[in-house]
């Protein structure tokens, strides 16, 4: 006879059942993901990265989204200061951070979206992300080469994502003023990692006055205790707007912003933070798990009407290996066995999905099925960054115990 | 012992075996999709049109998108034009041309994107087909209910486009001027309907000197005889440019286009424009054709690299009923047997993977695979247009004969 005592294996037990993972997790980054980079997506002539990259690596569009270049720099920079002092890593940031310093920003200091492969302006810099994560690249650079003007470009630029915070589309912005104030989930999520990855530059004081305002954001406003779900868009006041906007669910953003909060969640030593995010972790993705063909949805509604998103459906790469980062984390910080089931779950998902036999680097864009719906390693939106950031946070996550 | 001659069947009996299908179209226009849309989008609280509509026409979103307001005022305008003077078209067209003329526009003339239901703009005039479809509504209108304030918005609307087509995303255009300055097909395209639209308001003589000019830029400057088909961005000066937006095909585009040069074809009585409109119609759908699933794909990449909408190879209704009008069109005024294969091909297609068994209307997305991808009837983009403007093009040129 089997009491429920065996049948609930203890918490240690089951910690060491995914400490089996952290390797594998760890030479995936060093022997494919780094290296596919690395070969690639330098651009030896003009500088900078490529990183429209076919299925075996080969370039086929030369244009460079900064957002894309300045996730590389800080990519290579975080590897640097956490794994290994390795020149070619220093040697890949500093290459990239050169092409952002000459020709990224306009006059008065915001990242262009896109330019061309010489540095020529293409797309004006209407998006605040590609602010984000210049500033994300620099100060990850000057933690590994401190320099006055690396640590000058990343706070001058953290300055001016606070101060376009609250009207970041400027003139590019489509909403008629007044008529359906919305609020979007991004930016406040993005801060609260910011916030940390910026520590060294802004100081622990500023980092601490901060923190609780994104905590806030995220917890009280964007998350909507009546549905048990971080909703993308709300009302100014935090209520719910029945419309497309309002009725977005996001399940990749949310089930990311959750471990940043449980990030903070340990800095601040606070247990309760840390159950409630992994708690609206589990949920968010089992709002999101496609019960027919696996794998967590691109978009959906939350009252279940079409979603605008035409690709709705769609399996992405950079949601899978979040919540992959959220279940280990969440897993080692409470215990809760249903992170060490989802962990499972969506590993041997990802795993034998979105990895090529072939090639290093995976695919990035399934369809629901779970095929491959376009073979790049790299465009617009797919560049170094969630896959090898979650590689090491999950390595290292599960590799503590 | 079969001659060549007794394979090649003459034309004519040809001709006859597509006019069987006359009745089929104009059967569904008047029994199904015209009493969709009188039964389900009148708002009779506020006015104007609801266009979100599930699957059996319950409303499942409030927002008033400006284009397809006007799309449906055009439509019940047109049919009451050209198939009978049924009063309850003419009052469904009136009462959308109300409520446009009521707060569809900015204080230049501009008209918004979007409004609530009950008519507050939500956002801005950004999109220049809005105004588009709203001349193209009163001008319609104007021709079954002849009044002066209605041929003024046609007019004043249309001027407005001219003015603004060189520049019409003015504030909101986001790419930074002189790097890489391309033109889009979508405006000339339209802009070749348009003219005929609006002959009666605009006067023969104006149409004759517009028609060449249009003429030219799709069959001369967005047609690229080098890669037999047409782009939907080029440089100013017509060529190439090898960037994810000079490489991108939409086949829907092009075939649709091409019915519309074909019209203008039989307008001029020039044969050979209309061969050679007919023959980029047969070569684009040939391209956009997928040869695993069947349908036409939604968009391409001319060298064949991943395209960036990550919807490129979903299949839309508007896409096959342009290609059917533009195929029964081509079968009729050039007897390329082609035209009539391909036809009964999508035919088949269309019929048995966009209808709907149990409601009228029809699907408007469909993954791959021809499954329903969204469940809509109408949302942002489908609305009352082009299935029942297809239906009634198909209906009317097969009955021809």
């Amino acid at each position: 006879m089997i009491t429920s005592q065996q049948l609930e294996k203890p918490i240690s037990d089951a910690r060491d059942g995914l400490v089996q993972y952290a390797s594998l997790y760890r030479d995936e980054l060093l022997q494919n993901i780094l290296p596919f980079w690395l070969e690639h997506s330098k651009d030896t002539v003009n500088g900078g990265f490529y990183t429209c990259l076919n299925r075996d690596g080969s370039v086929y569009d030369t244009d460079k989204f900064m957002w894309l270049q300045g996730r590389e720099v800080w990519c290579f920079s975080y590897m640097y200061a956490n794994i290994a002092q390795k020149q070619e890593w220093l040697d890949m940031a500093l290459h990239g951070a050169d092409f952002m310093e000459k020709y990224g920003r306009d006059k008065e200091g915001n990242w262009y979206f896109s330019l061309t492969a010489d540095g020529k302006p293409l797309v004006q810099p209407y998006n605040i992300f590609s602010d984000c994560f210049a500033t994300m690249a620099f100060a990850a650079l000057n933690k590994i080469k401190p320099e006055e003007r690396y640590r000058k470009i990343a706070i001058d630029t953290f300055e001016n994502i606070l101060k376009r915070q609250h009207n970041w589309k400027g003139i590019y912005n489509k909403a008629y003023p007044g008529t359906r104030s919305l609020k979007n989930f991004s930016l406040p999520m993005i801060l609260c990692n910011l916030s940390l990855e910026l520590e060294d530059i802004l100081g622990s004081q500023r980092v601490n006055e901060f923190i609780p305002i994104v905590i806030n954001e995220v917890m009280n406003v964007f998350y909507q205790p009546a549905r048990g779900l971080i909703l993308e868009n709300v009302y100014e006041d935090g209520s719910f707007c029945d419309s497309h906007e309002g009725r977005l669910l996001n399940p990749g953003h949310a089930i990311e912003a959750m471990w940043f909060i449980m990030d903070l969640g340990k800095r601040l030593n606070d247990q309760v933070l840390i159950e409630k995010a992994c708690s609206i972790m589990i949920d968010t993705i089992k709002a999101g798990w496609d019960a027919e063909y696996g794998g967590i949805f691109y978009f959906l509604d939350v009252k279940g009407v079409p979603p605008q998103q035409l690709e709705w459906d769609q399996k992405l790469w950079w949601v899978h290996v979040e919540a992959l980062v959220a279940l280990a984390k969440g897993y080692t910080l409470t215990g809760n066995d249903q992170c060490r089931e989802w962990f499972e779950r969506i590993h041997n998902y990802t795993w034998s999905h979105f990895k090529d036999p072939q090639y290093k680097e995976w695919f990035g864009y399934l369809n629901r099925r779970g095929e491959v719906l376009l073979p790049l390693k790299g465009g617009k939106w797919k560049g170094c960054f969630h896959i090898p950031r979650a590689l090491y946070q999950i390595s290292k996550t599960l590799e503590m115990h």
